[in-house]
């Protein structure tokens, strides 16, 4: 039986506009199709910063310019919309790279939900920037409206969402079926459109979900052998800059958490990616999360570059 | 075996904004789930006039007041946004209307490309209108990009594309894989994302697949029972606002090309309705396809009302 990969792939690994994902988006390619030529069953997770950024930005235009007929369209819906655009460009781009080698899997996109909790304690201290800069007039409206506006030091106000821990990804069905067709599968961008369950509904809710703890909730759910953490470095590094720098080869979750808790690790940067992997260390036995660089993937699952954390 | 049926539920049928839509699809889903409740195996296509209208809209108004970070955003893209939002939508309002029934169906969303052919005649005569109105200054920038526009009387110009046949689901796989484990499955919005075959390569092209013509496909491909188009009218007349109107309960295949040759449906509205209804029913023996009311789909599948359409 061919062993599962969850990968997650940052949202600016593929780039900020249009012509720009077009050219990163191959490039991504190349590295994931490496991985289906090794045999992996492969689910790809990713980011969506920059491109829920733009249509954040491209639906207030439109609220703007045209109030008559168009409301605030909520960051929940922009996140949706997200996922079908990048999912058309990267399903698209990966079929190619797979028939340009002649593999014939078949690739395709699931819109996903993730659930988060209500009561999360990230909601009571929003800090995750989205959508564009405000003027003092937008960010009094944003207030308003009871929501969260921060001051970038001389660049404006922005608004400001939690960043809840994922709780169980809506689609996990439709994800294995898929996956046990032979198919490849695109889900979770931009971490999931987090929802809120009030009885049988769910509510979209103001908030995005770490991608890579998206992508290790996926992973432990499908009972995946790998979570391949995709990132700007080969390898994670503690005492990151200075003197005394060192390259980890391997780590377990104990010791992760030890320097997690000394402060190892950038937050918003290589701390999410650190977390998510404990995160899938203790889910379940043997389950292994790779942190590399996109172009050292490969490398890294035969086990000679990368970061390998284990329980 | 319980029997499959593919609905082709109108764009205009989903509202033309986000409050109109969040009303719409909860009436949609009400008849939706009476099918499921029927025991069909279901997939829903759907139209997505107004909603690809506005994210072209905000798209444009983007690269036009942010011209230095965004260029235009081709139809194909917009197509592909447009699904993420309207699945997103739909797959939530049918889980909840399908759990307040105490039915546990999942439903999922797939991201849909539909292949046309590049020497479809259509694109020698594009007439299908896009986006917002524009100025004679605008309307000339769209010509010098090689693109066509026409006049609407008084409210300036359009842009307008072609309409191509559809010649194959790119992802019918996923598809069939989904269904076959049970789930509800929303595919084919707007007509599918239209792409051109480039040897590997999927080229997205600014076109709009008719979403009945696009639904018949889908239910040739899966080998589906029923083609169920639901549109303004309880049944399909001839002489229709003439004094001899008639309301037909059922016509062949051969009948209603007759009265297609007649002229006797509206291009843009019945027309494209009974084309797709004959194009099923040629498809393969036994598939029928029943053109009614949202309302009165239920009734209509079980021979109650509506026009049924046979080989």
């Amino acid at each position: 039986m061919s062993k599962r990969i969850v990968i997650a792939l940052g949202g600016n690994a593929l780039g900020s506009n249009l012509p720009e994902q077009m050219i990163a988006v191959k490039r991504a390619c190349t590295a994931i199709a490496d991985m289906i030529e090794q045999g992996y069953e492969v689910v790809l997770g990713h980011g969506n910063g920059p491109q829920v950024g733009m249509l954040k930005l491209a639906m207030d235009e439109l609220a703007i310019h045209h109030p008559e007929q168009y409301t605030v369209t909520p960051l929940s819906v922009c996140v949706a919309m997200s996922q079908g655009y990048i999912g058309y460009d990267l399903q698209n781009a990966l079929r190619e790279e797979l028939r340009d080698r002649g593999l014939k899997n078949s690739v395709s996109t699931i819109i996903t939900q993730i659930l988060v909790d209500a009561n999360d304690p990230a909601f009571d201290n929003p800090s995750k920037p989205i959508g564009r800069f405000l003027t003092n007039k937008e960010a009094a409206v944003e207030l308003e409206a009871g929501h969260t506006v921060v001051e970038d030091t001389g660049r404006g106000w922005r608004r400001v969402v939690a960043s809840p821990k994922p709780q169980r990804i809506i689609e996990i069905g439709a994800i294995r079926a898929l996956l046990e067709a032979g198919q490849v599968v695109i889900t979770g961008g931009g971490g999931g459109i987090p929802v809120i369950e009030h009885g049988n509904h769910l509510r979209g809710t103001a908030a995005v979900v770490d991608k890579d703890a998206a992508a290790a909730l996926t992973a432990a759910e499908l009972d995946a052998d790998f979570l391949v953490i995709l990132t700007a470095v080969e390898k994670v590094a503690i005492n990151y800059g200075k003197l005394d720098q060192k390259w980890l080869d391997s780590m377990t979750a104990d010791e992760a958490r030890k320097y997690l808790a000394e402060g190892q690790f950038a937050p918003g940067s290589m701390q999410p990616k650190v977390e998510a992997a404990v995160a899938f260390a203790e889910s379940g036995p043997g389950r292994r999360t790779l942190i590399t660089l996109l172009e050292k993937a490969r490398d890294g699952l035969e086990g000679r570059t990368g970061t390998i954390i284990t329980a």
